[in-house]
């Protein structure tokens, strides 16, 4: 189990009344901070051009507000459009939405968005949720129900299905919602879509479950916390999975082993965690490279046991699952994954027919990673990666065009 | 000599006399593409809700659009505002001025933007100032000129300077511009601002040189090409540098040293070489933690000699220069660098005087990256950079306000 970078998976019960606000709470747009030269804190025009109702400072505490509150301009109500994020508040009040332009930075040698980019990206989108819910704070987006019971969201596991990358300078839209998982856990779904066209580029899902920060153990869900957060929830699923799929252990059996992996300083987030998109990256790195040049990665699950600080050394196994989907998947249409119906699916609807897709047989891979001790080793995660071939560069080539 | 990631630094000219527009062109915003079954290409409402003057897709080339050019979206006419991106065209025309939030997976464990973040914000900015030039293509930001010849650019030195690093959350804005470097040279400086109060987190200037892409040779600067670029150009410098620093070339002797380092899939940018953030890491990653823990780094200069491509293998040299600025910077003032003047100035402003300074001395270290051959190694980069102490948690802190 380990905190997925900053851990805050949902936003907080705010009035959906309209914009009524807090006459003392206003006030905060005038805040000058006693000490500081001259600037007042400018109030964003552009942000009133686009109607936003926004509060300058965050929360207020004894009479005192950080320095770093406002530079961070926290907002304490719930907001409805961010202009600067690009974000809005869609589903009734409940769900996210955020523009993306990718950068040039987010993306590889082929020009299109990273898997680590993705994932950083829900990470972002995530947290702007809870930004937008007007109640995040320095705790990193626990309700005041959880601070007070000292509790943190931790990620139990999480699946990402990738149908197309979007490639640099595409605008994406990524809508996030929250859902209700099991008795005492959350759901957080994502979509990721082509502004221009709609075709939904990837798919994700995963589950939170709730910690004690002192203890380092599991808690149930309190019931005022419960009612903070149940009404935020909605049902809907960006991947509909009747049996989530079990991951195995591997051993030191596995096919392919990286041994004495280093966290660096700048592997480690606010909570000095290995963040997650370095758990990815370590696992990718174990697949030999040949395969990655003439493969894609279609699908991730991870599911996490174990947190992972920056004195540990690491170990990444990884064993790829030799069947395929002809085996796992075709044959036997009720244990057909997830990960493979929607990578299918998608190659059929491109034209290329059941047949067509036959040949572009996914590959499967098991990973774990797990801290190297002296007498006995550690899980940290599971994963499993599915692939598909690599298309042709007929997708990026010149096509002819009639106007 | 190393390409800077993608390479493309600077805009090209473009006639500013309006938003008259090639009907021809026009038509592209209706462009359907033979053999895709329904949608048409979406008219961005928003940018057009903005004013913003847009074609919907790129350069078009014996009658043929690719698929890509329609996903990116790439302007063909100059345009002034992006939406998206949040950007403008400011400067008389010429300069480019983005706002930009600091996510949450752009900061370090200490909650402030990394340099890493910063560099790849600084590259993002400059091939977006070139997008919004209307002439940007996939040759990466050369100029039809530069083209004709087979020219690209490359990046010979860069140089930051960071006053304060932003937090996560924080709205920066970034200015980024051209000018002349020599003869046949060019240069793109940048700055960053709290969007909030003005104040210059950070300042960057860069240096680019021609190269044809087959010979690998530098060249000079065409006049055809000469007339395209040199009506960007604007005599306004980020950081003042009378005389550029001259950075050492260390040997083996070097206090520390991390050898065979190797570049991952990861590392390369789209033209198959290591990208400049990885270069950086390599160079911060040899200097001992206990120092990185402590310090925070206030500039970095770097010196191009090689380009590295993903078979190379790679070695980190670091030496501190031990004098640090007492010596080097105020017993002679002439000789001060750009580097600690800045760094001090900010100090005194911020009202520690030069003796709060002084005992906050910033220390400096020169680099070398070098490829590990097996008869001799060849530069890829040197690199120098300057710290100051952190300062403790008051700045984060609470601080007493009034309404």
């Amino acid at each position: 189990m380990a905190t997925f970078s900053y851990t805050i998976p949902l936003p907080i019960r705010c009035s959906t009344t309209g914009n009524k606000q807090d006459p003392k709470k206003q006030n905060l747009n005038k805040i000058k901070i006693t000490g500081t030269p001259t600037r007042s804190v400018k109030v964003d025009t552009l942000s009133q051009t686009a109607g936003v109702a926004k509060t300058s400072a965050a929360s207020v505490e004894n009479g005192h507000i950080s320095k770093e509150q406002i530079r961070q301009n926290i907002p304490t109500k719930k907001q409805f459009v961010d202009y600067h994020r690009q974000g809005l508040i869609v589903e009734g009040g409940v769900g996210y939405r955020q523009t993306v332009v990718i950068r040039s930075y987010e993306v590889g040698a082929d020009k299109t968005a990273t898997l680590e980019s993705i994932l950083n990206l829900l990470q972002e989108t995530a947290l702007n949720h809870v930004w937008m819910s007007g109640l995040l704070s320095n705790g990193f987006g626990a309700t005041h129900g959880m601070m007070k019971n000292n509790l943190i969201w931790v990620v139990s596991r999480m699946q990402v299905l990738v149908d197309q990358y979007p490639i640099w300078g595409e605008i994406v839209e990524i809508e996030t919602w929250v859902g209700a998982s099991g008795k005492n856990g959350m759901r957080r779904d994502w979509l990721i879509r082509s502004q221009a066209t709609g075709h939904v580029f990837a798919r994700a899902t995963s589950t939170w479950v709730m910690m004690n920060e002192k203890t380092r153990r599991l808690s149930k869900m309190p019931e005022e916390v419960r009612a903070e957060i149940s009404p935020w929830f909605i049902e809907k699923q960006a991947i509909q999975e009747d049996v989530p799929e079990k991951i195995s252990k591997l051993d030191s059996n596995a096919k392919y082993v990286n041994s004495n992996l280093k966290p660096k300083r700048s592997d480690l987030d606010m909570n000095q965690h290995v963040n997650n998109v370095k758990y990815v990256r370590w696992m990718l790195e174990t697949i030999p490279d040949q395969f990655l040049e003439s493969h894609q990665l279609s699908g991730i699950i991870l599911e996490y046991r174990r947190e992972c600080g920056s004195s540990n050394i690491v170990q990444s196994l990884c064993e790829p699952d030799e069947d395929g989907i002809l085996n796992s998947g075709l044959k036997q249409n009720n244990d057909m994954s997830p990960l493979n119906r929607f990578s299918l699916a998608s190659e059929i609807m491109e034209g290329n027919g059941l047949l067509g897709s036959l040949d572009k047989v996914p590959l499967r891979y098991t990973h774990l990673l797990q801290t190297q001790g002296d007498t006995q080793n550690e899980e940290i995660v599971r994963g499993k990666t599915t692939w598909k071939k690599r298309q042709s560069n007929i997708e990026l080539s010149n096509m002819p065009f009639s106007i």
